[in-house]
């Protein structure tokens, strides 16, 4: 191993992520100089507050007010974005940086999720790395893996549990039967979902993480504006207990797949298996499956957040720099990602649970399976079972498999019966 | 990227895992290059028949008798070893072919084991790859992430299960309430497992992939003829049983350790809580555990055998190549690679499953726990339940936290105690 010259570091964003960050670059230096054949040395920092007490002395590095700074600072060889966001100081320091022939890593799934293209071309332009394993389910390695570990198969279906604060609600509503509202308000109150938790339980968090999922794993762009996104805010404790009773477990999945059929991707909650490999992964715990054409199903599990597992992807990061590792950001060269259609998300094949809140009198359960039974969908269990607290009791369909047109199409009927009281409850089923 | 010739290969070894590699080159020719910017061509072919019909042409390439001669091959720029065995040919052709400034990528698992150490210094010293991906869980990329994805960690436990028919045979033993010898004979018939099952039952193949993992995450070398090493073949079905109704799942592990007792390698039998990351790895599927200090627990899950998925971690491997990513083999240069002492194995601390056959008379139980108790082991669960076929009754005993010295004194205490039928047999409990 030639002697190289240390690899010099400007930090943007001082969070807890970049305070874990700059922990482990100090606390391992050794470590990470054995590992690597090079030394890092932290240069500069920029952060919002210059004041702020963070545990950590910041006095030997240069300060950046403006952290584009970093992109002009001559003793910067890479930066680490921990800012945030799609747009604004982010996305100028990328490409400033990348156009300055600095290497860039993040931990920003927006940014890549919507510019990933724009930055890994000009990171192969200017020669140098752009690297975002922590965008993606914090600790877990699976970026590499889907670039480099499976770079010999074609995958055809990746599943993530991708966020954490909505696993740990659904997680908790089953275990305690706790309502969703009750449950997100504990969840902020630790700390566990923002005060506006939209971004996390509305499904869009989750959607960055697939559209970066997908266009590793298959080579495509997803546009992000376009991704079918769903999140939790619907899903009630009788779904779950349902959903028990009959083998399954709720999970909000990140999806995207490669089919026969075209490609397909959306973030939606999903009834799984309890003999499925998500369906165990509970709390605020992340997990990716993958189907590739040679390997079969992989799995990866870990934690997909806080303050040190984010950071060991983000070191896990630098030090691919120090070892001079230059795959392609996306596994390809930027200009072989495709653009493809979506299937028609309507096409999709699946199993469905359909749950309603019917007046409970003679008849109901002829008019429902008779409206089914029109519209061609055909019925692998259906259960009537329990009072409503709001009136009526609960009628649940399982489905053969069915497309979502045709579901669709039911839904919509069941909705006109007179004895349906609310707008059935759909959920997709996942095997 | 420059433009770079074809990376020029010669594979010893044409048995399963050799054609699935053949074919993916083939079939999947345009994507490799995509990937990488580089070509493969095919050059020669070492095998034992070079009449058999293996469904794939090998006209178009040389043929070596010897495999060896693939080292001295003047247009072999990387030799694929699927030939096996940790000395013999696989051996001479690793160090030939290294010495001769050729890549060297291997699946073999007893090679890297016992002689990973010197052809790591063999490859550093004549700049070329050493890359085993395959040696360990088939398909999964566990060394990678071990290498590359968590390099910002010091790990501390790694807990995998590592060999399929081993899985296999305990997953069916509790699903179908078999016995051992039964599901072996079947295993057998459906070419699960070979003729001669001692090296999979008995956990050696556990235990080299253990020493690989080992050298890989905690950078050290285990002595493989040191490991502590036990098979699967005293588990019996009413311990399987006992297990399920404790809460647990018995899974052969192997283990490899590092806290403040020191360094722990060993390969045995253990029960895992159903709640556990293993527990639910079933049937012939593989999976690591691998809890690092900044990442914490991270799983790999996937299939641990297999033509296509140990396939995919061979050309994911030769990929890398492609790729110009050299990181080295095991993590770190081979000197830094440490000699530990291993703690004492009667030091390990943990929880402990008892069972005992014993003559159903009063007074028992009482010598049992007295026995226990002299030796300052504490019982965290008693039960007595069942008939033995064999005559008498069953106890089982799970110990609260107690080290393995003292567990091995009531062992032997029980032995010697009149109504005690046969040897206790002794799990150990992992959480």
């Amino acid at each position: 191993m030639t002697e190289q010259k240390p690899l010099r570091l400007g930090i943007a964003g001082l969070g807890t992520v970049g305070v874990g960050v700059l922990e482990i670059l100090t606390d391992k230096a050794g470590l990470l100089t054995d590992r690597s054949g090079r030394a890092v040395e932290m240069v500069a920092v920029s952060a919002r507050d210059k004041t702020r007490d963070r545990g950590v002395d910041l006095a030997p590095y240069d300060w950046c007010d403006d952290p584009v700074d970093l992109a002009r600072h001559d003793r910067v060889d890479a930066i680490i974005e921990l800012i945030g966001g799609s747009e604004g100081a982010a996305l100028d320091l990328a490409r400033e940086g990348l156009a300055a022939g600095k290497h860039f890593i993040t931990a920003n799934k927006a940014l890549i999720a919507f510019h990933g293209l724009e930055l890994a071309k000009l990171a192969e332009q200017n020669g140098v790395d752009l690297r975002f394993e922590a965008a993606v389910a914090g600790g877990i390695p699976i970026l590499k893996a889907l670039r480099e570990g499976l770079s010999a198969n074609a995958a055809s279906k990746i599943f993530g549990i991708l966020n954490g604060t909505c696993n740990f609600i659904l997680s908790k509503m089953e275990a305690e039967g706790r309502a969703f509202d009750d449950v997100l308000d504990e969840a902020q109150r630790l700390g566990y979902a923002e005060a506006d938790p939209s971004f996390d339980i509305d499904g869009f968090d989750t959607m960055h993480k697939a559209v970066i999922l997908a266009m590793l794993g298959l080579g495509v762009l997803p546009d992000p504006r376009a991704v079918k996104t769903e999140g939790i805010r619907s899903i009630d404790t009788v779904d779950i207990d349902y959903a028990r009773d009959l083998g399954y477990r709720i999970k909000l999945l990140g999806v995207a797949k490669h089919s026969a059929h075209g490609y397909e991707f959306g973030v939606y909650p999903a009834m799984v298996p309890h003999s499925h490999a998500l369906a165990n992964v509970m709390d605020a715990t992340n997990a990716v499956l993958v189907t590739g054409d040679a390997v079969g199903e992989t799995v990866y599990v870990g934690p997909g957040a806080g303050r040190l597992p984010t950071a060991s992807s983000v070191v896990a990061d630098i030090v691919d720099t120090l070892r001079g590792l230059d795959a392609a950001p996306f596994g390809v060269p930027a200009d072989f990602l495709k653009t493809v259609e979506e299937s028609d998300p309507a096409a999709r094949l699946g199993h469905y649970y359909i749950r309603l809140r019917v007046q409970d009198e003679v008849g109901v359960m002829a008019d429902v399976v008779n409206l089914l039974s029109q519209e061609g969908v055909s019925i692998d269990g259906l259960l009537q079972r329990g009072q409503s607290q709001r009136g009526g009791v609960y009628v649940v369909i399982v489905t053969h498999e069915s497309s979502e047109a045709c579901i669709a199409r039911v839904l919509t009927g069941l909705t006109k019966l007179d004895p349906v009281l609310e707008s059935p409850t759909m959920i997709r089923i996942e095997s």
